[in-house]
C-alpha cells in the first residue's frame, strides 16, 4: 500500500484525492491545507490538518499548490530525504527544496469543480532525479491513468504553453463566439455541434489538415465583410491577428 | 416527391446531395458543375451536367458554391421566377439575382472530403421571402436536421463571423499546439484529451464560467515564463494579444 500525503485543497488537489483513494494499493493518508477547507467534508475518511508539524509519515508528498507556494511551502516543510512532488506545468523540478528529493506529477488537463474526470485518459507527465523515486511516481500515475509520459522540465514548459493555446485560449474564442451570438440574439446551443465537430476533427486528422475558413482560402470579399462587421467591437483587433497569423502559416508550408 | 438541383460539386456539395438522397421524400435530381466531377461516380443515380441550358425543373436549386460564384451564377440561370437559395453563411439573400425567388439554406458545420456528417445534429439556418418558399426551405431542412433556425441576413453574418472564431480560429490554436510540440519532440496525442474536454464542458458550462488559466488569474510568474519562452517563436504576439483580450474581457465583467 503506497501512502499519499497531498499538500493543498483546491480543486486540482480535489480530483486527485478522489480518484487516487479510489485506486486499490494507493491511500490518501492526510490533506494538509493553510485553511479549513470543505473538502474535508467531502473525505471524511482522510485526516485533514493545518499544521506542517503535524505532517504524517508518506511514501509520497504531492503538492497540489499555486506555482507561487511550491517554493515557500517545499522550504517551509519540517523533514528532509523525503520524496516532494509538485503538480505544475510550469515550474521546473528544482523549485521543489532540494533538502527533499524532488519529482514532477504533471496531470494535463483542465479541472472544473463542477465536472467529473475520468482521470484513466489524463496524460499524466513525470519527472524525478533517481530510479526508485522514477519507480514510485510511475506506481502512482498507472493506479490513476494509461497514459504516462516522462518529459524534462523543458518540455513539460513546452507542453504548458501549449496547452495555454489549445485551452485557455481556445476557450477565450468560445467566449468571444458566444458574446457575438448574444449580441444577435442568436442562442449558443447554435455553435455547439460546430464546436465539438472541430474538436473531434483532430481525433483523427492532423490540425493542418483540418484547418478551413476564409484566412485560409485568403477569400478576400468574405474578410472584408467581416473586417466590416467587426469594426467597433472589442474583437476586431484579434479578428485581424489571428487572421494574419493563419495566412502567414499558409506561406511557411 | 421534392426535387433538388444542385449547383456545384463542392465538398459541401457532396455533403449534401449524399444526405438529401438519404431522405425519404427528397429526390436531387440533377448536379450542375462547371467542369466534369468525381462526384459523378459517387452518385450514379444522379443526373450529371455541366450545361446550364440542359437544367431540370425543380422545387429548389440550391447552389452550393464560393461565396463570389453566387451573385454570377445565378446571374446566369436561364430560367425565372423559381426558388433559388445559396448556402452562404456571410452572403445575403440578395445576392440572388431577382429574377428568381432567393432563399437560403445555410447549414453551420465544418466538412470534410474525408469525415462523415451527421447532419441530424447540425443546425440549418433558413431566410426566404415568401411563406410558400419558407414552407418549402422548412420541408427540405427538416428532412436533414432536427435543429432549424430562421435567421435574418444580418444574424447569419453575425453567426459565420462567430463560426469562424470557434471553428477556423480554434483550429488554428490547435495548429500552433501542434508545432509547440513537434518542436519540443512531444507526441500531439498529449493534447487531445484536453482539446476534447475543453470543447466538451461547454457542453454543460458557459465558456465564461469554464474559463482557467494564469491569463484569468493574472499570473504574473508563468505569464513571464510564457513570455520568455515564447520569445523568438512566430506566435509570440498572438500569445501576448489572447492574454491582453482574456484579461480586458474580465476587467469588463
Amino acid at each position: 500500500m503506497m501512502h499519499v500525503v497531498v499538500l493543498g485543497a483546491g480543486r486540482v488537489a480535489g480530483h486527485l484525492i478522489q480518484s487516487l483513494n479510489k485506486a486499490p494499493d494507493i491511500q490518501v493518508v492526510q490533506v494538509y491545507s493553510r485553511k479549513s477547507t470543505p473538502l474535508a467534508e467531502r473525505f471524511p475518511e482522510v485526516n485533514f490538518t493545518q499544521d506542517l508539524n503535524a505532517l504524517q509519515t508518506a511514501d509520497v508528498y504531492l503538492m497540489s499548490v499555486t506555482d507561487d507556494a511550491i517554493i515557500s511551502l517545499s522550504e517551509q516543510l519540517p523533514f528532509e530525504k523525503q520524496l516532494v512532488v509538485h503538480t505544475s506545468g510550469s515550474t521546473s523540478l528544482e523549485a521543489i527544496h532540494p533538502k527533499n528529493r524532488g519529482g514532477v506529477f504533471y496531470p494535463l488537463q483542465t479541472f472544473s469543480q463542477e465536472k467529473h474526470i475520468d482521470f484513466k485518459v489524463v496524460p499524466i507527465c513525470l519527472e524525478a532525479t533517481t530510479e526508485s523515486d522514477a519507480h514510485t511516481l510511475e506506481t502512482l500515475a498507472r493506479a490513476l491513468s494509461d497514459h504516462i509520459y516522462w518529459l524534462n522540465s523543458e518540455q513539460r514548459l513546452a507542453l504548458h504553453v501549449a496547452a495555454v493555446f489549445v485551452c485557455n485560449f481556445v476557450n477565450h474564442l468560445y467566449v468571444i463566439g458566444a458574446d457575438i451570438c448574444r449580441e444577435h440574439q442568436l442562442p449558443f446551443e447554435l455553435l455547439q455541434p460546430l464546436i465539438q465537430e472541430t474538436a473531434e476533427k483532430i481525433m483523427t486528422m492532423h490540425p493542418k489538415e483540418a484547418q478551413t475558413g476564409p484566412a485560409l482560402r485568403n477569400d478576400r470579399r468574405t474578410l472584408e465583410k467581416h473586417a466590416q462587421f467587426m469594426e467597433g467591437t472589442p474583437y476586431h483587433h484579434l479578428y485581424q491577428r489571428i487572421t494574419e497569423s493563419i495566412q502567414n502559416h499558409v506561406q511557411k508550408l
